[in-house]
Formats: C-alpha cells, sequence, structure tokens
C-alpha cells in the first residue's frame, strides 16, 4: 500500500485497481453532493463579519470628509476608502481608485477600455491592432486569462517557478512590441499559493517592454489572507515600478471579497496618477461613481490595517482547518504513492495538485461522478488547456471540515483510480 | 415692464438695460454659491430614504429564495429584485438583469460589449466598422450623448416634439444600415419633461431598421416620478417590441438613484431573454456579480411597485414646491417679456427653457459670474452644441426652497440681461 504506484507489479497493481474500484463504488453510492470548485468563503466565515451590516444605520452616519456618500459625487471614491486601500497596499491614497463589488470589474474595465480607447501612453485603442499578446502565468486564474481570451488577445503561457514567474521567458517576450501585458498574483498565487520572490518583483517592476502601453496587471487578491502563520508583508508595487522608471506600467487590484463579503464587499485599482486620470476621463463617461455608502461602511468595520489584519487571523482561524485537512488526506494518501505533488500554501484560497501527466481530467470527472465537484481540468491554463493534463485546484474553504474530510476522501481515490486505470494493462 | 422686449422701442429697452444691470449687480454682491446643475436629490429626500440602512442587519436576514446574498454568485441578480423591477417596469423577472449602482454603467456596458464582442444579431463587432451612427433626439440627455460620442459614433440629432422623438425623421433614418441605435427618455424626458406619446412609443416599438442589431436605448429613468399629480401608467416596451416582431431590439434601463441613495441604489437592464442570455455570457468575463447585499436591502425596503409608489408620493410633496417655485419665476418674470418657452412637467427632474436664439451661453455665464451654477448650455445636444444656442436645463432639486428662490431671481434677470444686451444697439 505504501509503496509508489509506479514501482509495483503489474499484479500488484491490478489487485490494487480492484480494491481501490471497489471503495470508489461505495463513495460512489453514498450520492453526496459536495463542492470545492470556487474560492468561495464559507458560512461561518459570512457570520463572522456580518457585523458591518450594522456599522451605518443613521443619516448623520453617512457623511465622510464632507461628502455625503447617499448621494451622487466623488467618481474615484471616498477619500476616507482610499486612505484604507492606501493603508492596506502600502501606496497612495491618491493613487487609488475605488470600485464596487469585484475587483475583477475594474481590470476587466482597463482592458475593454485599452481595447475601445486606449491606455495612458496607447498610440490607439488596440482594437485597430492586428494582434494582442499577453503573458499568463500558468498555472493561473481561469478568470484573467478569460478576459484577455474575451478580447481576443493571443495568450503566451509563461512557466510558474516555486518563486513566480519565469523572469528569463518574461524578459525576453516583452521584447515583442505586440506583448501588451502579464498578469500576476503576486502573493499566494491563484492557484500554487506561491509568494513572488523578491527577486522576482524587482524583476517585473523593472520590465523594459517594447509596448510603450505594456500593463503590469498586479492582482493583489490575497495581500493580506494569510491563514497560517504571521502576515508577510510585502513591498509596494507602484513604489518599485516609478523607482524602476516605469511608473505608468502598473494595475493593482485588490477587494474585500474575502475580507468582509464575496457577494458585497469594495475593491480598488492603484496606480500611478498620470493613469488614474486617464482612466477617469474615460471611466466618467461609464458612472457617476461606485457606492459611496458600502464604501463607508467598509472604512467604519475596517478602520485601518491593523484592524484589517486582526479580523483576517480570524478568518485565518476558520479556514486554517480546511487547508490543513485537504494536505493531510495528500500527505497520508497521495504522497506515498508519488501520484503528485504540490505547494504548502500559508495563504490565499487553494491547493494546487500537480498530478503525474494524463491523470487530471480523469481524476475530475471520476470526482463528479461521485458527486464531488471540482474547477474543471486545464482552467488554470490558457485557453482551458493543461498541456500536460496535470493540474488541479482544490478550493476547501466553502465546506465545512466534516463535508471536506468526505470530498478529500473521494478526490484521493479518484486520483489513485485515475492513475490505476493508466498503469494497469488491462 | 410687462411688455415683450421684441416689441419695445430702443429707448425703452436702453432704459430697461440700465435697470436690469444694476439688479444684476446688486444680486452679484451678494457672494452667492447655488448650484442648479444636475439632477442631483436634496438632504430631505435622503433623509427620507434612510431607514434602508437598518432593514437588513442580521446574517438570517441575508438569504433570499435560498441564496445568501453575501456570498459569490448569481450573476443576473437576486430573484427577488428582478421580481421587485418587473413589478415597476410592468416585464417579466426573467428579463431583468440587475446591475450595481448606476444604470449608466448597464448603458454604457452595453455599448461598449457592442464596440467589442457585438450585440445578440451583431455579425461582429462595432469596432470593426467604418463607422457607426447613432440617434439622439435632442435637448436630450448629456451622459448619453457622451457615452455614444466617446465610442465614436457619429450622433445625429432628431428633433424632439411635444409628443417625443420625430418619428417621421427616425423611420427615414433607421432605413441607414450604418444607423445601429437611438437614445430614448419616454417618461419625463430629460431634459423636457415630455412623455412620448402612445403613438410615438408604438412607431418606436414597430422600427423596421435596416441594422439587425439596431438598439432601442430605452432610459425609464423616471417611470414612477411624478411630484405632481397621480402616476402615469406606461406600457412595457418589451412587449411592444415583441408584438411588432422587434423582440431583441429593445434594452430597458432603470435605477433606484431617485427612489432611494443616488450614491447607493440598484439599477436594472430588461431586454429579451435571447438578449440577456447573450449579455451574461459577455458581463460572466466581466464580474460575478453586483452587489446582492444592496440588492436584497432594496427588495426588503420597496417591497413592490405600489409601496414605492407611496414613497414616490413623499418624494413628490419635498420637489414639487421646487418645481412650482422654477415655473412661477419663469412665468412671472419671463413669460410676459415673451424671451423663452418651456414645458410643465409634471415628472422627471428637469425644467427645459428654450429662449430666443443666442441666448443661452451668455445667460449661463452672466448666472455663473453671480454665483449660480447651471448645466453648461449646449449640454443638452449632441457634442455639446445647440445649433440655435437657446436650450437650458434647470435642475431644481437639490437646493433648498429657499435658496432655489435666489437662485431663479438670479437666472430671470441673467436671461433679460442677455436678451437686453443683443437688443440694444448700443
Amino acid at each position: 500500500m505504501e509503496l509508489a504506484y509506479q514501482k509495483r507489479s503489474q499484479e500488484e497493481l491490478l489487485r490494487e485497481l480492484t480494491e481501490v474500484r471497489e471503495r470508489y463504488e461505495m463513495l460512489k453510492a453514498k450520492g453526496m453532493q459536495l463542492n470545492m470548485a470556487r474560492g468561495k468563503p464559507g458560512r461561518e466565515q459570512l457570520d463572522l463579519v456580518s457585523d458591518i451590516l450594522r456599522v451605518l444605520t443613521e443619516p448623520e452616519d453617512c457623511v465622510s470628509d464632507g461628502v455625503d456618500a447617499r448621494n451622487y459625487g466623488e467618481l474615484s471614491g471616498l477619500p476616507a476608502a482610499k486612505r484604507l486601500f492606501a493603508d492596506i497596499l502600502g501606496c497612495r491614497p491618491e493613487e487609488c481608485f475605488i470600485g464596487g463589488s469585484a475587483s475583477l470589474q475594474l481590470m476587466y474595465d482597463t482592458i475593454s477600455k485599452a481595447f475601445t480607447h486606449g491606455l495612458l501612453h496607447s498610440g490607439q485603442p488596440w482594437c485597430r491592432l492586428a494582434r494582442v499578446k499577453w503573458l499568463c502565468p500558468a498555472p493561473g486564474y481561469d478568470r484573467h486569462f478569460r478576459i484577455t481570451q474575451s478580447f481576443g488577445c493571443e495568450m503566451i503561457t509563461v512557466p510558474m517557478t516555486p518563486t513566480g514567474p519565469d523572469m528569463d521567458v518574461v524578459e525576453a517576450l516583452v521584447r515583442d512590441p505586440a506583448v501588451k501585458g502579464i498578469w500576476c498574483v503576486p502573493k499566494y498565487s491563484n492557484p500554487d499559493g506561491i509568494i513572488y520572490s523578491n527577486e522576482t518583483v524587482r524583476r517585473l517592476a523593472s520590465l523594459k517592454p517594447a509596448a510603450p502601453d505594456f500593463a503590469l496587471m498586479w492582482d493583489n487578491a490575497y495581500c493580506i489572507h494569510e491563514f497560517d502563520g504571521d502576515f508577510e508583508p510585502f513591498a509596494d508595487i507602484l513604489t518599485l515600478c516609478r523607482e524602476a522608471g516605469n511608473p505608468d506600467m502598473v494595475y493593482e487590484f485588490a477587494s474585500t471579497s474575502k475580507i468582509t463579503f464575496p457577494g458585497a464587499g469594495i475593491s480598488v485599482m492603484a496606480t500611478s496618477v498620470d493613469n488614474l486620470h486617464h482612466m477617469e476621463k474615460l471611466t466618467g463617461v461609464q458612472i457617476i461613481s461606485y457606492d459611496k455608502v458600502n464604501q463607508l461602511r467598509h472604512v467604519k468595520y475596517l478602520q485601518n490595517r491593523e484592524h484589517t489584519l486582526a479580523l483576517m487571523r480570524k478568518h485565518a482561524a476558520i479556514i486554517r482547518p480546511k487547508f490543513r485537512c485537504v494536505l493531510r488526506h495528500l500527505e497520508d494518501q497521495i504522497a506515498p504513492l508519488e501520484l503528485a505533488s504540490w505547494q504548502k500554501p500559508k495563504g490565499g484560497y487553494f491547493v494546487s495538485v500537480n498530478t503525474l501527466p494524463g491523470l487530471a481530467k480523469r481524476t475530475l470527472a471520476l470526482c463528479e461522478e461521485a458527486g464531488v465537484t471540482m474547477t474543471a481540468a486545464g482552467a488554470t491554463f490558457p485557453y482551458g488547456v493543461d498541456p500536460t493534463d496535470s493540474n488541479i485546484r482544490i478550493a476547501p474553504t466553502l465546506p465545512p471540515v466534516a463535508e471536506l474530510e468526505q470530498a478529500m476522501e473521494v478526490f484521493c481515490v479518484c486520483l489513485r483510480l485515475a492513475a490505476l486505470e493508466k498503469l494497469v494493462q488491462e
């Protein structure tokens, strides 16, 4: 049982296959309905922060820096909300544009406006260009890739390393003027949970792209999202880019989706003041302002960086056991069989499993059949195609631990079964 | 004093000019700071609806139709929010997509996606077309015109009549396949306050545009916004278009910006189920969902059409005196002089004044100098150019009545002065 599958004889494998298949059929017969598909906070986390519903109840609560948050105005957001995000991200309040419930929308709109109107240093809207290429460190975030795919970008996969995107590859590719940007999740990258090394961050900030309007899309989605151990400080990417002579290259994004409510938070785009002026000219045509009452609600509830970090430690206490459960199952049931490898992240929302080649799709199909829904195989790669069919993203935050135990048991059995089906020469 | 300026002798006009100029200098010396620029609700209206801050305070309040509004999901909005808007607009819940605080954003995004991806019946994205023409009934809403201008549309002015856009002109223009859409504010049109006649609405719904993806942009911003007299029922434009064989031609928009909080309301786009499916495929790349907690807050606060209409009667009681103040000043001080004409709207947010040709810019410059800010002259026409320099939009809802009295006094003096400067041959 403890020997790696690839070291076993056909006879041993066949015996194992029979056993695992029986186990699988037994689990399937339970008719479970479990979901580990998305990085969705669980009920307990939502309840943890529901006091935010009560921080703003009277008309007089609604005034902030002399602005009545209830009325029209303040396109770029309440000054107090800018100060809060600047405190968390380490940038300046005047570099912040406050959005609605989804930082994804701010990212999409930045790229959409690049296509229809152009960014600050674009000679023309990107829709007029014959081709737009985009760098996609992979495995990465499926929703990022869907944005650039939706606009017809030619997406180029950049390998991920344990210190972030392979920078030799990135530096070579940005010499092509058709390469207009790159997706980055610098802290607890989705899905690997890697923190980009200081060296990688420095090299990204110092890129010398041929395109004058190259966009470093810096999705700091998990900037304060440790679930295990102390808060890991991070450098302000806006400062690093400015110091490297690239003040207008970076667009940083963050949100409270996994701090307060996923469906009702606030978001931020932090970028140079010159970029913001350009974007505000375009965004002022689209919207009068995002929801300022909700901005104020968040300011009153989160207060500042320290107070927000304290809240994140309470989230951590809720989700840490879930990640430990995932890692324990993998360690106990998969590691000895040498069927896959994975990072052991200390923050973020995922565990990324890399199976032996050609097992991901089959494993997830078996999971689905047994009532366990996971992120689709391939989703973490551009165009949804994982070249080695091996990456599987586990999102353990939504189910309660008891359900997660079951789901992970199913997952491990499915992975073993998928491997055995391949190894046994029937 | 009571004789129309144009019937007076030069001598009389000169005497009047001296008097009015003195009066103007006196008013200017007061150093007022008054604003009638935008259709912005006043403080009293915001306080009226601030109970909405308290309708949702506990975790268990946050579940609606089995959906936890706090978490991710439900791209097109909470079912209960769809039912609320369907009740108000007379359409079906499944035809509603619920947005954030700004219906403007839904309009912009619809046109933006038409340019980058195409609408349901577009052969290709509009950005690939040599030219896109757009019909702009004018005077109209400046923010509408800015959207189509921003995307480089060739905007064609359609004259407004007391029953809505001149339909003979519209019907002729839509025979051009480059004409891709029209802006409409069917009830209490911005700025004239006109309600489109049944005949106009019927002809719009029955248009036979050459472009298969022609968009009837139906901004029902003031659908239940009577401030004087009873609620005026309106026909469901989606049904009318469907019955006329144009099921996918119309995109209707509305919001709670002038029902609850301008800066923190919810919005809706109502369109055919086929259009919604198409738009959801595109919007699903941009956002996971708009703020569902705020949607639920609105559902609990507004409840249904009847309850919402009762609230609108309270808004009416606040703003009616403001409109009456504007109309009284115009009747008393401008009508006898025959310097301008205007509608007497019973709903909406504006009074639209049409001066004798060539007086609008000068009148507003004089107002500005005396400390009264108004919507810029020309703003109600495509490209900000009013061909006869005569339309002025008065937005009386923000200032308290006492301030409005002063502002209208200034306005009337400025209009008289502008006219006299022109008529007197100095």
